[in-house]
């Protein structure tokens, strides 16, 4: 049966949480083939003159190695 | 005064981890009255070909406990 | 080197639990200078009727201390 | 050997967080059977004009499932 | 899409975890249709005169909840 | 919608942890408006010639910001 | 400076957890000289036809080991 | 002195988590030298029609990194 | 009533972790008596030429104070 | 008796952990009276250049408040 | 194999955590023989007039059980 | 906006930990550019003879993912 393998991201995006998610996603796919699922461990952000400049959404990637 | 049960839920959604929150309320609500509150303790999601086709998130809903 | 502090913060909104954290955010502006960086560390809502009434993000929010 | 489930509660008492527990206890013995053991996982309490109003003990149950 | 439930339950054993894993999976089985997935959470015993005479596995227990 | 805050404070007392818990409310009183609720997160003492001398309740404390 | 020691106990009692906690540390003062402090860590309970019979307090026990 | 790397991989069996953990290790002997340890951090399973299809033992390796 | 005393080995094996912890329990039976409870904590294992040489099971053991 | 608060702290510092523990130990002695201990809860650092230019210690400080 | 056991020791210093760890382990020598390794798991401090007085480090012990 | 990713090392010295964390970030440097930040998540040691003979710090060190 397969093994797969686990791995942390973390996105970022001036958008939203979801959008950093989806950062991490597309960033993931050019250099990761087979991924299974993700989970979000984390939710935080970057704030300048009190306004959120940069939302990171830590993920973790759960992708079948293969033979 | 009143108790309350709580129990854990998972719902899924193929747009959002918010509208997955929305549809596991939406079956509780099928079968439990007297719902007090959620907390969200997970959001994960299933892959395919590098897209989320699945978004999860598991909630721990309230309920009190009629007579 | 600059010190920083973090103080938590329960935001609200009928919204989101985004906007709740923006919610949160806003009201810290008032009285706090010199934000770095939040971090959502619970999502939990408030349910009446079957519905959620009060979406509530808990936030931890780092700033600068002047001197 | 005997199966057992364990579910969750929230007792609540105007008086302590030892007699939530007992309420909880109480409303768990109209339903259910073959309970064996409780474990206190978080006390905490609703505040009014500055005093506990209701103290609420989150209580783990476990019970023997019949066959 | 489908809502799943996560229910926790201790299997007993006097051979091991593995198969105090497989009487709460039975047992389950008696009663709860629908089931995708186990978690085992914690692995304990009863000791008598020096010997494990009951192994007991905490497993969460995942099943779809049906329309 | 209302923006709560949530500080910690160490109540103590020579009776028991229930009474060190409302030293740490009272203590909130005097400098704190609004509160709406506390839960406590550790129970400790200190301990001389055997005895408990000082009990020590650890409480998370909510309260609503004014505007 | 001096060196300490953490060892954990359980305590029972059929009257409450503060008495459970103070059996604890009854017997451990007949052994042990020096305890500085105690942390209760666990409160759970054995049930018996619906009622507690036997109250259970986890006591993380610290105390200055001599030269 | 010697600096490893910690990476965390997922092993599936029809047999047991046990042999899940060694086909776990099985894969990462294929590319991964100078393996000194594996610990276990999580034992879930996949289930249909009542019965566990797929053991999944998820396991943190420890690598030395060679220069 | 009995007073309970929690401490933590860890038990080594070239077979299997459930052995570890047999290996374990024989130990503390060697120089304890009243054993009433154990918990499997942590399992891990040493790797030597990519095979598992050591399975290592970490053990929380429960024992009666005799007065 | 005595009731105290706890609030968190971020030191920075060019040189080490320790040194940046100092460094927020030093900016709360400006403002807070009453210190009676610390708690390092977090140690990470930023870099550049393959170089650690930053090293931030997170510090739980407990301070008693005045009458 | 050989098993071993787990304890926990408190070592203090006027000087620094990494000197508290080496009292705490030159503490464990004078009793224990067959010592194998050891793990931070919390560092505080006391304070007095604004000034750390007695660096504390957590120190859990792992040694060898002679036969 | 860019992406990072995630990845634990543990550094080993004969000196101290701060110096296995230098030769975790020292080894990391020479096959990782983007280096953005640590944490120190665990400092443990090998012991023999009484003495600390391997100060181990275990790392996460996060680097920014270059298109």
């Amino acid at each position: 049966m397969a093994v797969a393998r686990v791995t942390e991201v973390v996105g970022s995006s001036d958008k939203s949480w979801e959008d950093a998610v989806q950062e991490a996603l597309d960033r993931a796919n050019k250099t990761i083939r087979g991924l299974t699922g993700i989970e979000v461990t984390k939710m935080n952000a970057h704030i300048e003159d009190g306004k959120i400049t940069e939302y990171r959404s830590h993920v973790r990637i759960t992708f079948i190695l293969e033979d």
